[in-house]
């Protein structure tokens, strides 16, 4: 691997990850869940969120928007139920300690549920709900981001987050059926990087500030906004995750308090042992994989499962290593000599 | 409302339809509910699910796919969670326990999940979900139908059912937020409607037999397949609700056991109440509503919440009347002769 230039082993970027933020005065076990959690992503092939996010949250650190030594703690748990305080530092190890809980409550009592409040960015919802899978439970994680960029279906003007919604049962082997998604139809990201490039938007991804449809990437930035998938259900999906994920959380609706930065999350277990042997869940689960690679057309595309090309990326990048693009080598160089860090694998 | 031919009060037809189930032998208070949820599906505007399903739950009958005189039943209920029996009869009072069920056990533990096994077709998710938001909880419900008429994204052949999802939340007033979606693009009754009209279906709803797209919509009969809604997340979230409420349920995805009817089904409830006061949820719901109303273009069309067209046309409708077409009325009229029922208010 460190023959290869700009290819680095997922170990050497956690590590790299690891530096960057225990120099911000991170603790050791929040350090190592964020930097496990970005390269994750990477491993999974959504560079998006990956080891690029580090200029994002640095810039909150800075803005005072991120308490880098936070700790999320458990405000209650009784029952099935369960909330945890992110306390405004990073969202990735609350939405993890919300995992672990609420995995341990649907244990004990069959189905549970846990909302996290004060959290900033919770990063990738496959990873949470992929856990629970691991569990033998079925995990459903929706969040709402507390930025107006997306209209709803029908709208002229920016509403709403790109609110994910996630969705994983376990699988065979040790691939889960993991569903994650935005319920924007392009990412904000995609937008920038056309604009950048001087590309041009796939049609009814976007609309300008007078709410008409819109190919120009510009648009967004100057009061246009992203549309929602799929016309009014993908939007209403984004509406329920609004609301839902925002109130129950505190962080509240962007439509209503747009901090430009915050997550509200929800996460949902269901143990399957109650209902079905789990090893019957899973030959199941492989009986439908092996029927819908089946309906491949003679000439056409390989057809996957949710979360099947995750799972082969992963497999890849664990032995071919993660490619991390120089642009965003230096980037991450400027972080970490403002806080002086060393990164010699980047030099 | 008598003297206006084709419109009938909702009392009427739930009449109407009680005389009908009761004539096939089933009890007074199953009748009373499947009579309540398909008319109160004709008040909200959904036709599809409405008094025109008599003729398809009475060919079941006589192929002894459901039995009329059964009774559902709790199987188990312990902590968060519940097993329903349906006993292959009507689907509507299955769910109906199903959904008190897991009310209550919310109301204990916090958050509950109640699974639906032995069903037939439980009819539109929306009544049952709106039904746990009024108890001021949030409810998600999904089910696979066990006939594969959908092809997953990229695929060449049906797999699917059209598996629906559904989502509703206390709203402001008498109105909830309620999403109620099939994850196919577009309604298999409305390719068969086009088909006897002679008419072609929207592009990017249908394949033919080979997997190509098509508009014909006698495609659909020849071996063809409808599509899913939003391309792959349409298509993912199809494909988890197949696998999970089929395996869940014991009802199998269609693509292991093509029966061709029947309904797995999951309910969950989050007591909203644990995390927030029930008026402040309310309150962040009517404020959500209002900015959502302000995204509508100066000449746009209105923007509306998921449930609020249905609550509209329900208000209407409860008073004005609910039109049954001729045809409707005549094919209703077939299976009362052949029960030996009389319905005077169609005749």
């Amino acid at each position: 691997l460190s023959d290869t230039p700009n290819i680095f082993s997922a170990a050497t970027l956690e590590k790299i990850v690891s530096r960057v933020f225990r120099a911000m005065g991170t603790p050791q076990d929040i350090t190592d869940q964020v930097s496990h959690s970005l390269i994750l992503s990477n491993l999974v092939g959504h560079d998006s969120h990956g080891i690029i996010r580090i200029m994002e949250y640095y810039g909150w650190v800075k803005s005072f928007d991120l308490n880098p030594i936070a700790t999320p703690s458990i405000s209650w748990s009784r029952g099935s139920s369960a909330f945890i305080d992110g306390a405004w530092g990073f969202g990735q190890p609350a939405a993890m300690l919300a995992t672990r809980e609420v995995i341990s409550l649907a244990k004990n009592t069959g189905t549970a549920s846990v909302v996290i409040g004060r959290s900033n960015h919770v990063g990738r919802l496959g990873e949470y709900v992929n856990e629970i899978a691991n569990h033998g439970m079925l995990g459903i994680s929706f969040c709402n981001a507390a930025a107006t960029i997306v209209a709803p279906y029908g709208g002229a003007k920016p509403l709403m987050g790109t609110n994910p919604f996630a969705w994983a049962i376990p699988g065979t082997g040790e691939m889960n059926t993991v569903l994650d998604f935005s319920t924007a139809l392009i990412a904000a990201g995609k937008v920038i990087h056309a604009a950048m490039s001087g590309e041009i938007i796939q049609s009814g991804a976007l609309i300008d500030k007078d709410g008409n449809p819109s190919t120009n990437p510009n648009d967004l930035q100057n009061g246009g906004a992203l549309l929602p998938f799929g016309e009014h259900k993908g939007s209403g999906l984004s509406v329920l995750i609004d609301v839902a994920a925002g109130a129950l959380s505190g962080v509240l609706p962007a439509a209503i308090e747009n901090t430009g930065h915050g997550n509200g999350t929800v996460i949902i277990a269901m143990d399957i042992s109650n209902y079905v042997k789990i090893d019957i869940f899973k030959n199941i689960a492989e009986a439908f994989l092996v029927a819908l690679h089946s309906t491949k057309a003679i000439d056409g595309p390989e057809v996957l499962m949710p979360g099947e090309l995750e799972f082969r990326t992963k497999t890849l990048r664990e032995k071919a290593g993660i490619h991390v693009s120089r642009g965003v080598q230096e980037n991450i160089l400027i972080v970490a000599r403002e806080l002086g860090v060393e990164i010699p694998e980047f030099d």
